[in-house]
């Protein structure tokens, strides 16, 4: 695993360079056909990982937001070029490069890089996770009141609608919160800062690189029902906790996945 | 209105090497009386920006987060040490340096650091408004559809519930967000990159520097019913934005006011 670890940490270097670098100029967003936005800068370090991969490791397959390379292979290297398009283009830096490694759908190995505060969290599984090469851990809260939860609900069109959680959570008295971008969560979550991310995602990118990442530091990932999931195919929303919490948001969300969008 | 201007520069300066320096430190949040959370730094910040002014202001009020001055005058140096203490101790760097000069209840000059990404928004009142020295314009969206807008609903106690807001918005295909710093998001509405914060505040150094900031930058700033307030005291929470928007959220929030907490 040692190798794959450095070749991940190299692109998601490269790819922070490349993210750090055209935060300043002008950004143009486009908006996709799934009405999610894209600028030239996801589409080039998407390329760049394609090309990459494509030469290291021929016979895996490539999933990753801008354009995928299928193959016939129990691995999959799971990447978000930017997984924080919203942040990006709109000029708030939190953003992250995220790439996993999955087998057989399971994540076996992550990377996700913080390019503006140059914070570079890395696992593999059963081997802890780290944050610039320091072990990092989850944080202890159980309760919603006075601690931080990411919502990350989606536009339309969506799988699951979480949208009524915002509202829920701040009755609760959490620190809600919306940054647009789950694996920046799922972040915050591994280095023990917010004790939970919920949200409605429906692809792999945006979950597999928190999977690994935040479970070797002694939290939870499931399925916006409590379920593990596979992590090369789409996903059924996510919930990134520090595990404490999770039965709770669990027990919190459900009602609102009954309701048909 | 140049001499002031020097002085809130280099006070926004200083803190915003304040915020830098720490933020790479262990932050150890508390909670106050009014179930917003604190930390040393805004302390340091906060006493900073009084013994500045008491200096060189002596008659001057100073109304400030975390410490105020009072004096009968006109004029109020209105501050918030750190806007997005959330964002702060939660290690997320959208948290911003505010500090803007009243008359009579009026906000005649701003200034918005943002330590992070090295964004500094100055504005005097007819004198048009800047970032980093380069003139500043807000966006020219007019409908939520794909368009960012940042919810700032406060945890209890309140005195406006905008909670179902974020819902609201995501109904209407708009991206929302919410990054727990009023004066961030008015630094993002200035340089034209969102269309709007709304928000629940209730103390006036929320929304004193966005206010000649964002309306320099052609925006428009109001309470959360559309009218007009003094920022040398509570605010009726606030709507800042481009100017295109304000009206249809208006509309949108006006409902929700109805509802008693």
């Amino acid at each position: 695993m040692e190798e794959y670890l450095d070749f991940a940490v190299s692109l998601a270097l490269k790819a922070g360079e490349m993210i750090r670098t055209d935060f300043r100029k002008a950004i143009v967003r486009e908006w996709k056909a799934d009405e999610t936005p894209i600028t030239t800068t996801d589409r080039k370090i998407n390329q760049m990982v394609i090309e990459q991969v494509a030469k290291r490791y021929p016979t895996y397959a490539i999933l990753a937001e801008e354009g995928s390379r299928p193959k016939e292979s129990e691995y999959a290297w799971v990447c978000d070029p930017i997984d924080g398009t919203v942040p990006f283009s709109n000029k708030y830096p939190t953003s992250v490069f995220a790439l996993a490694l999955t087998k057989n759908g399971e994540s076996m190995l992550g990377v996700i890089y913080d390019p503006y505060m140059d914070r570079l969290l890395t696992a593999v599984k059963g081997q802890g996770a780290y944050c610039n090469k320091e072990r990092i851990h989850v944080s202890e809260s159980d309760e919603f009141n006075k601690t931080t939860i990411d919502v990350e609900a989606a536009r339309e069109p969506f799988l699951h609608d979480i949208s009524k959680l915002y509202e829920l959570l701040l009755k609760k008295n959490s620190v809600a919160i919306s940054l647009r971008s789950v694996s920046y969560g799922g972040m915050l979550v591994g280095i023990g800062q917010i004790a939970a991310v919920v949200g409605a995602p429906h692809s792999p990118w945006d979950g597999a690189a928190s999977k690994v990442i935040v479970e070797e530091a002694l939290g939870k990932v499931t399925d916006l029902f409590g379920n593990n999931q596979r992590y090369d195919r789409e996903l059924k929303g996510i919930i990134i906790s520090n595990s404490c919490i999770h039965d709770a948001i669990i027990k919190l969300v459900r009602p609102l996945l009954e309701k048909k969008v």
